[in-house]
């Protein structure tokens, strides 16, 4: 598969996951147990991808962010949200005004 | 933009920063800094995300989410690993043995 | 001073700069700023106790839990919440029905 | 028993705990699976608390403040780190050159 296709077709199937049978599928039962269980995942996955990066291994670092994102990906499934609008927020960063700015001034706040 | 290229893109713009001068850049200054720094701001950021789908703001589920990929991606450069080897890890899952074994097989440990 | 009385004596400190001039107080800047600017700073202090325990620097460790437990501190008293309810709650886990009862019985859902 | 001399006691019981059966002891087999398991549980509690705090609940914010506290007293224990340390830097800052002043130095970082 195209690495391009691939958040495409990941949102596909999570999406269709918040109508499947909990008790058969790891994500129908993440929509299922709802936004709470959900963001628990997501700030578990933030934790383990801290803590491959200072143990330093490539590898865990892969596969702990993929993991992040996969579960960003039903967060925003379980939102009804689809992976391109946060893809153009990246995209309107790297526009006109320069890729940084929109950080530099948040940071400022 | 194909939002299918945007993460390519930024990839190669973030990597670029890592010889960029720290006075005039955020992601320079963040590579700059170094590894605990921008794992802080992963961390910051995926609190912000559980914080904004806490709120319910759909706009800034979007924009911190973003803020989270981006973060990572910096995270990623700064390790020199491409986010295509974080697509195809997430794109294994989605293979021949069904997409969500390998969470399922890890939520069993 | 007593080890046990600090973190009564921190209680009402912090309470106190809820009233105090932004300006010239770090804990009273937080509390203006309101409730998600001291969470951030509970989930960065939080990333900061695991960056510490991965280095295995016993001083950083020490240092990193107080910063977390200060901002957790900072949050009860934003909450009107005084941390000897916090402490009951401990102790409830540590009385008749064993230290680890609680823990086991949400581990187990 | 007194609030003062819960941390004290839980110490000492989740010192205790490192040597006691994985099998029948919740701590147990935290200090058994290792620093990374109770690492991802203190990021996992935090993120609890930061929710709770969202939901405005107070008995849950107490409840999930003292999850984080417990946890992060099974990491001081597995490091052989007595609170007590915490607590004295916590009155350091707690002293004559003022309460905010540490946080603010480091916040100007």
């Amino acid at each position: 598969m195209n690495p391009a296709d691939i958040l495409d077709r990941l949102a596909q199937t999570l999406a269709a996951r918040k109508a499947a049978d909990p008790q058969v599928s790891y994500v129908a039962r993440l929509h299922h147990k709802g936004l709470d269980a959900i963001l628990k995942k997501v700030a578990e996955e933030a934790a383990e991808t801290l803590m491959a990066a200072k143990d330093g291994v490539r590898e865990k670092v892969v596969y702990e962010t993929a993991d992040l994102w996969f579960h960003t990906l039903v967060l925003l499934a379980h939102l009804d949200i689809h992976p391109d609008e946060v893809l153009a927020e990246l995209a309107r960063r790297e526009g006109i005004s320069g890729l940084e700015e929109k950080a530099a001034r948040k940071e400022a706040l």
